[in-house]
Order: structure tokens, then C-alpha cells, then sequence
């Protein structure tokens, strides 16, 4: 037996001694957000697969892992088609497949730490049809298989000043109690880390890429808030910080405070929230209104500090990645064909000189060749590849800076790689190109412009698996939402403030994988001409597209004036910060194209 | 007092009587179809709103009428301001509205015949918060207070040949029956009468532009069919028309029928079927299982008998609009300004000696100058206007045919209506194009394309408040779902078969309207090199676009080819069914543009 087959007869016995039929393990803990810190890499463990979403269902006799259409190729190279049946994500709901393989009466298994309420409430509907239970088993029978499970990592967070985030904590507590208050609310569940961190003006040191503080609170009508977390994450001078109306407890006393809310209306949003703190609140007499989380908007629409932050950030990470690509061009150019990671470690190497840098954003997608067909290749799952000539390099990376966070992909061209995928990256562009142009008014989603991003390719037939783009935090997550742009409709209506990444792609499978992906900030336009209000967006990322990708012969105009018009601007706003060769490389890279 | 305040006074002394707060008057009727026959026109009666969309709201002391972005304009011209205050249909929630008017405990009268469950749902929920209850009241007030109300139009239904449907209704209720089967269902309740009229293959004839038959049907999971039907719209040989299963009732024994279904469950739409069906379905003691429609997917799926069926009747349609257009424009250069009513008639004399032709499919819209900037403008509400040199005349018209139903708009120049009205007509028309030529995969909505229509009246700051396509029935409907091309999410994945209206346009209050429509057909597009199947539209329309109103230097060299491309075929179907000056003016209208 290898190590996931002894896994899963260890989980199995101990389904069999509490009477389960099935147990359920998400990629998720109890934070329910996009990172895991390894002690609770959970579906790692059972799986062996490593992407950022996913969910494995253990049945007594054959087990499903259920991925998305980012991480079709990964999952056949991670997980034992052996042990595991493969299913779509989004395509075959979960629950009704496993509702379908049990028999009537069955019992599951789940943490409720682990899952939105808004997930518990459909799960159980769909097993009730069966007459199916859904057992809410707190003692987590993953951790209790997991002999040698790694330690939390627990540092303290850090004060981040007003310089910085441009409004106190009790202006944003004030602010955000009012909307409690014409919802009808005694106090608000502020679940996801992210919107905690951003409410007390305060950011975690112990997660890798996402600098949240791992902590929730309760957000009283009065903007008073109760914080939960763990004693040695409370950073030196919090409360002075925070200010007036702030009282912290340890994760150890939720269940109590819970509880002391008998008889209050509690907004939570139970599509993010965990079961258990809902479930709890419940149980305490409390009265649930769900709702969104109420800081989501407005962490969502960055200030003035916020945005003009993000614009320096961008600025000091375009220097960085600029380095990158001239460095690279020479490299190859020598016939110095580099691996992944050595790549991946030389841009860290830029970046990291940075000022207020404070580490990468998410890990970087460094692939060469047909690597790149894998949206969510990640080179530190196996032996890195090496740069092939006439060939290109799909290089998807960013950091986060006391200031700002950011996020870019370039494709590059190493040495010719034909008309074919010259003519797959120029529809890709056209798309991002039409896409960054776009003027909207009020009311407009993301998912209403998705379409400016994808018809080029739609018409000849190509498209891409995975969402147009995605909200960008301010020194925080690198997705969050709940702006987006992708095909499922939805979201939230797009405001002033708001970033986000545009990034359509094109993946050919074990062939190569091209994305080109800015950082958009949604601004108003000013034209007094204008009937309509509109908005717009305005590019941060401050980064040379590959010209030499380009067939120009399928580019119109207005494409590639646009094209022209960026690369000025680029060249314009980074040319003072870089010399020599590297100033040298900008001005080839931006000079102007002629159709 | 004037006649409407003398009916507010009548119906408020009966809600006194009965001790309601307030009523509610959907403009709807217990089909709660688009079509209201003059003896329901009940919110006409009570406001003198003749829009096809709107809702009356009578408390004690003052009343309130709600109407949508296309109905601003009129009802300032057709209700009184002193008796009501205006309000936006969707921006506006008229029951959140009402539920802050009116005390704590108020009671709400309305006829649960004339709303969709949902509705009744949510509008109970919402004055719950307020202790304030909805009471089904079935003696419609209105009906009790109108005393000179028209009597109700009973005309026998027809018996549609399969040579026109393409399917027999046997088949068609196989089909759908595999769907209740898959769906856990018993039963369904088809409530639409377009629904019913589709599955039995018959058509009305009592109802002017909407050839349905007013009726709903329960089918049973087995197949069979109980209809609910005025016998006096019940036509010979009917039963040997539709097959096995029929059973006919008259709608006074629905009740008693509905309680049959004890133990049963009944899929049902609870947001197109009244709450009166269901109310009384779960009274009876049958669950509801809350569902779409099963037939309205498989009517808006058009078969090839159908689909072959609208081109023809296009082709028929476009002769006579053709026609018109030639005889408009020699009158106007012959100096002869008619009006609007003038006009509509005699675009109607030219439609109605085509084939099959059996009325309209909704009232015409024929605006000039400064009427058509309200986008459902009607002549027929006050005096027509008459044509004004060197504007703009807007002809929005439809037709029904035994094999098809037609909708179309343009936009004419009378005399030369300037640079400004040309470069709106222009960008309206871009878009048209642009959502013409779209091509999308399986998955894809209408309202993930809206934004190709909008992106150029965006780009400038301008917008319109209305959708930009709606479904089309097969000599039924004009307006038919699921499927729509608005900015609001949702609506049926668009499938092969659908037939979708494109109509962008631009309304400027008081001065011109802008409208281009024609319809389109879903077609699989057929190309072996495609990665991912794609489907695209097909034009049905075959009329000529006004190239005097087109400002040449705003068009793309595809565009310019697009336009082309669509005149060269439009001259090449109708070409030989044309002769004389109406060929001399087809073959100029489709002349070739050059930038």
C-alpha cells in the first residue's frame, strides 16, 4: 500500500467505528479562505493533489476528488486514478453525485468549521431527498488519521498605519455599523480573515502570500467589535491602534461569546461563513440575517491612499519584472536555456529589493513550453522544466508591498514560436485590449463585459476555462471579492476604487499556454459631454506587452494604437527608474508598432 | 370630479367597507400573459395607462403608479400627477414602497389570480416585517366598481397543421412528459397559454396580435392532458387534432380538478403561473415542486418545419415593408407628410394581402420626430403627429402568419435629419452588427452578449433603458422566453432554434428616437476547425437598413462589409419579388457603401 492508500484505510476504519458512509474533505479550513497553512492542508493529505480548489468525497468502497477546469490536466498527474474517481467541480454537483452513490439513509460526515452554512443548507436538502443525514463531526477524523500533522505557525501581526490604508479603523467600524443599522442588525458575523484585517487596519506575518490575520469578529450595530484570535497573534499596541470599542478573546472562548448573543439578529453571510460559528450562534438563540459580509463592499472600493498606494507598488514591481524580462531576453539570446525555478527565484530576486516588499502574492507560475497548458502550473511539483526554444514562456507572479498588491502575467517569446501561436496570443490581446477600453455605466457587473474579453477567440471557435478577472486586494488577498469578471453572472456591480486583474488566455493542451493579465482600477470618467455617467478602467500594471508575439495583420487600428499609445505610457513612467541595458531593452520593447 | 377620480373613490369606499389599507392593480389578467384583453384592462380603467407593463397601488389617501424606463415619457402624458405619484417599476420595489406608506398591521387586498406566486411570496415576506398581511381577495374590486365593463371576446380556437409545426402534439407531450419524470413530478401545471397553445398545436383567435388560447392545462407525467378551456373556444375536432390523453374541462370546474391532485406532486412555476393555481393546488393537498415551465424551452427551440416556416414568412413580411419604405420615401420626396396613423396603415395594406397573413403581432409603433423617443410610443393614444422634414421616423411593426411571426424596426431618414442624428444612428447600428456577428459556446446567455450592442452608445456616454433582445414565438408570442438579451442576469442558455430579436437603440427626451431591429435565428456554427463548438445568428429579417442615416467614417472596414454583405442578400431574396420603382428603390437602398 502507498501512503494515500494507507490513508484511506486508516480514515475508512474510522468511518466504519461511527457508523459513516461518507465523509467530505474540502479544501478548506476553518477560515474557509483561498490559503491553507500546511498543518491544514487536509485534502492534500488524503489526495495528493495540490491546486487551490477541490474536494474529495470518501465513500466505504471508492473514494472522488472533484476539481475545476483550471486543474484537469493537474489532477491526472497528482492523483491515483486508482483510488479516485475524477469529476468536474462546477459541471457535477458533489452532493447529488453522492447522493446518488449511497443508499437510502446513509450517514455523512463533515466538519462544520470547514464549510459555508450556505453549503450545509443545500447539502442537506439534496441528501434528505434520500432520507440522507448530513452529521456535523467537529472531531475531525482527517486530523485524527494525520499522525504526523505540522504544527500551526502563529507569529504576531503588524499595525499597519493610516499612511497606508487612508481611514482609521473606527471611521471604517462607524461607517459600516450604519449599514447594520438600516439592515436591521444587532451586530454582524465578520468572517473571512481578509475583511477583519482591512476593518482593524491590521495585517498577518504568519501566512505565506496572503498577509490576513487568521481571526474573526463580531461587529456590533454600535461599532464595537469583538475579535477572535489566537492570543500569540495579537500584535504589541492593538488596541491603541484600533481604538475606542475593541475586546479581544482567544478562538477557545467563540463557543461562550456565541452564545451571550441570545435574542440578538445576527448578520452573517452564509455563503462564506462557516457552519459552525452560524450553526452556534443558532444554537445560543440568537437570530441569523443573512446577508453579505458588510465589509466586502467597501474594503472593495479602495480610497484615494489605497489606489495612489497601488499605483507605487505597480510601479516598483514593473522595475522589478522589467529586470526579469531584459535579463531573460539576454539569457536566451546567449543559448542560456534556465529551468522554471531558476527562473522563478531570478524574478523573486528583482522583486525582493523592492521597497516596503513583503513577499510574493501567491506562488509563481513560472512554465515553459507546454507546461503552460496548466492555467495553475506550479514548477514546485515536480522536476522543473527548461526554457525550449521558438517556444514561449508563460510567467504569471506578484507581490505584496506595504502599499499595494499586485498581480501580472506576460507570455514571451523564446526564439521564434511560429504564426500559430503569434495568432492565438493576437486574439488573446485583442480581447484583453477591448476589455481595458470598456466604458460602463452604473449597475454593470463584471460578468456583463466578460464577453469583450472572449470574442475574438469565440470566433474562430477558441475559448478558456477559467474567469476574465478577478478582485485584487490593497496589501491583502490577491482575489477577493465581490467584484469579478467571468461568464457566471453575478457579482457585484462595479464602483470607483474597485481592482481588478484582466486576463484572458488560451491554452492548447501539451502544446503551450498564453494569458496576458494587467491590474485594472475602476475609475470614473470625466467628460461633461457624457449624458450617462460612465466608469472606466485605468491600467496599474506598468509592464511591456511581447511585441513580438504579435500578428499585426489581425490587429485593427484602434488595437494598435492602444498597444502604442500603453507602451508609451510604460515607457514614459519607468524610463528615469532603469539604466543601461535595461533602458536600453524598454525602449526596443515599447518602440512604437506600425500596422 | 373626472372619471378616474370618481373610480378612486369608488373602489376606496370599498376598501373601507372591507377594512383594506390598500390595493393592488397589476396590469395583468389570470393568464397573466403580455396581452390583456379590454375587459381586463383593469390598470387602464383605474390609472389610463395604456402601456404594456405597470402597476397601480391604492392606499386611503393617495395612490401610486409604477412603470418601467420605457414608459417614463408616457405616463406623464396619460395619468394625472394630483391622483398619483410616479414611480420606477424596477428601480423602485413597489412593495417595499408600499410596506413604508402604510401602518403597522395594514391590510393589503389583492386577486391572486392576477399575480405569480413569487410574487405573492415575496410581497407577503416584505409586509410581514411590518405586521402588515396580503389578503387574497377573489371579488376583484375593480370588476365591482366598473360598471360599464366590456364582455369578454370567446372565438374558437384553430387547429394548427403539423405541416406548420412540425410536431405532433403527442410527441411534443412525450417529450416534455420525460422531463416531469426526470424532474420527480406527477404533473405540471402549464399555465402560459402559449405554452398550452404550443403543446396542442392550436392557436387563438380571440386574442388581437397574440394568436393563443386562453387556457391552462395540467400534463401528467404519463403524458395525458387535462385542459382548463371557456367551451366556447374549444373547436371541432379538437380531440382527434391532438390524440390520446385530453380531457377538456371549463375553467369554472378548475377548482374541483385542482383538489383532485391530493398526494400528488405538481411541478409549477411559481414566477410566471398565478397564485391562485397553486394556492389552490396546496389547499387541495398536492406538493408543489417550484420549477420552470418543462414546455417553455422546448417552444423556444424552434424546429426546422419552423425555423423554415420564418424565413418564408420573413421573406413575405420584408415585400411588404419593402414596399412601404418605397412608397414613404416617394411620398416625402413628393412633399406629402403624412401622419403616423396614416403611415401604420398603410405599411398594414401592404402586409395584409401576403400569404397566411393573420394580423398583427403587437401595435405598431409609428413615431415621428420627437414621439419616438419614447420607445413604445402609440398613435393611437392621442393625435397622430405628422411627419416632420429632416428628422427621423421610427416604424417598430410585426406581423403573424400561420407559418411565422415577425418584428421589426427601422429607422428612415425623412429629408436629412443631421450629422448628430446620423452619428447616434450610426453607433445604435454598430452595435446591431456587432451582436449579429457574435459567435458563443453552449453555456452562453443573452445577457453575456448585451454589452456588444451598448459598447459603442457606452463608449460615449450613452445608454438605452430597455433590453436589447427578446424571444420570439412561432405564430405566437412575439415575446416569448427564456431566453432575452438584457443586462439583467439569468435567462435561458441560448440554444439552436431560438429566435431572438436585436434591437439597440438611442432615445433623446423630446428631440428623436433611434431603433434598429431585426430578428435572428440560433444556428450551430459549421466549422471542422473549431477547438470549441460554437453557435451563432442567423438574420431572418430581409429589409434594407437606411444607409442615408449612417455616418460612413464611424464604421469599421468589417462593418462597412457586414452592411454590404446583409444588403446584397436582402436584394438577392427579394429581388425577384419586387418590380418597377420598388425594385429601382431596393436596388438603390442596397447599393454598395464605400468608406
Amino acid at each position: 500500500m502507498n501512503a494515500i492508500e494507507q490513508r484511506l484505510a486508516a480514515v475508512r476504519a474510522l468511518m466504519a467505528e461511527a457508523n459513516y458512509d461518507a465523509l467530505i474533505v474540502p479544501r478548506a479550513d476553518e477560515y474557509l479562505g483561498e490559503y491553507i497553512p500546511p498543518h491544514n492542508e487536509r485534502l492534500l493529505w488524503m489526495s495528493g493533489f495540490t491546486g487551490s480548489a477541490g474536494l474529495v468525497i470518501v465513500l466505504r468502497d471508492k473514494a472522488a476528488i472533484f476539481v475545476d477546469g483550471r486543474y484537469t490536466v493537474q489532477v491526472g498527474l497528482q492523483v491515483s486514478q486508482e483510488l479516485f474517481e475524477f469529476h468536474h467541480l462546477l459541471e457535477e454537483p458533489h452532493a447529488q453525485w453522492m447522493a446518488g452513490q449511497l443508499p437510502n439513509g446513509a450517514r455523512v460526515a463533515y466538519d462544520p468549521r470547514m464549510h459555508p452554512l450556505q453549503w450545509q443548507r443545500a447539502t442537506e436538502a439534496i441528501l434528505a431527498k434520500k432520507s440522507q443525514v448530513l452529521v456535523a463531526e467537529t472531531d475531525n477524523l482527517i486530523d485524527r488519521c494525520w499522525t504526523d500533522r505540522p504544527a500551526a505557525r502563529i507569529d504576531r501581526a503588524l499595525l499597519l498605519d493610516q499612511t497606508y490604508t487612508g481611514e482609521s479603523s473606527a471611521s471604517k467600524r462607524a461607517r459600516i455599523a450604519q449599514d447594520l443599522v438600516a439592515r436591521g442588525a444587532d451586530a454582524a458575523l465578520i468572517f473571512a480573515p481578509d475583511s477583519v484585517s482591512w476593518l482593524l487596519n491590521i495585517r498577518g506575518t504568519d501566512v505565506p502570500m496572503l498577509p490576513l490575520v487568521q481571526s474573526f469578529a463580531l461587529l456590533a450595530a454600535d461599532g464595537s467589535l469583538s475579535l477572535f484570535i489566537e492570543p500569540g497573534r495579537v500584535p504589541q499596541g492593538l488596541a491603541g491602534h484600533v481604538g475606542e470599542g475593541l475586546t479581544v478573546f482567544g478562538e477557545s472562548e467563540a463557543e461562550a461569546i456565541l452564545f451571550t448573543y441570545k435574542g440578538k439578529s445576527v448578520l452573517a453571510d452564509p455563503a462564506t461563513a462557516n457552519a459552525w460559528t452560524q450553526l452556534t450562534l443558532l444554537a445560543g438563540g440568537a437570530t441569523l440575517i443573512a446577508g453579505s459580509d458588510p465589509v466586502a463592499l467597501p474594503k472593495a472600493c479602495k480610497n484615494q491612499v489605497e489606489v495612489a498606494g497601488a499605483r507605487k507598488a505597480h510601479i516598483r514591481d514593473a522595475v522589478a519584472e522589467v529586470k526579469f524580462l531584459c535579463w531573460l531576453d539576454a539569457e536566451v539570446n546567449a543559448g542560456r536555456l534556465h529551468n522554471e525555478a531558476v527562473l522563478a527565484d531570478k524574478l523573486l530576486s528583482f522583486r525582493e529589493v523592492g521597497e516596503h516588499f513583503r513577499g510574493l502574492s501567491f506562488d509563481t507560475i513560472s512554465a515553459a513550453g507546454s507546461n503552460a497548458a496548466m492555467c495553475h502550473y506550479n514548477h514546485q511539483n515536480g522536476e522543473p522544466a527548461t526554457l525550449e526554444m521558438n517556444s514561449v514562456y508563460l510567467l504569471d507572479s506578484g507581490a505584496q508591498y506595504t502599499d499595494g498588491t499586485t498581480d501580472i502575467t506576460r507570455t514571451i517569446a523564446i526564439g521564434d514560436p511560429g504564426d500559430g501561436v503569434r495568432g492565438m496570443y493576437t486574439r488573446v490581446l485583442k480581447g484583453h485590449i477591448a476589455l481595458d477600453g470598456a466604458k460602463f455605466p452604473k449597475g454593470t457587473t463584471g460578468s456583463q463585459l466578460d464577453v469583450l474579453a472572449r470574442q475574438f477567440l469565440w470566433s474562430d471557435g477558441f475559448d478558456y476555462d477559467h474567469g476574465t478577472g478577478h478582485g485584487v486586494g490593497s496589501f491583502l488577498s490577491v482575489h477577493e471579492g465581490p467584484q469579478s469578471i467571468s461568464k457566471r453572472p453575478g457579482g457585484a456591480d462595479l464602483a470607483v476604487g474597485m481592482i481588478l486583474s484582466n486576463e484572458p488566455g488560451y491554452y492548447r493542451d501539451g502544446c503551450f499556454g498564453i494569458r496576458c493579465e494587467n491590474l485594472l482600477v475602476v475609475q470614473a470618467v470625466e467628460d461633461s459631454s457624457h449624458e450617462t455617467p460612465m466608469m472606466e478602467f485605468d491600467v496599474l500594471t506598468m509592464v511591456p506587452f511581447d511585441n513580438r508575439l504579435l500578428d499585426v495583420s489581425l490587429l485593427t487600428a484602434p488595437e494598435l494604437q492602444w498597444i502604442n499609445r500603453y507602451h508609451a505610457r510604460v515607457n514614459k513612467v519607468l524610463g528615469a527608474l532603469l539604466r543601461g541595458a535595461e533602458k536600453t531593452w524598454m525602449e526596443r520593447a515599447t518602440a512604437p508598432l506600425v500596422a
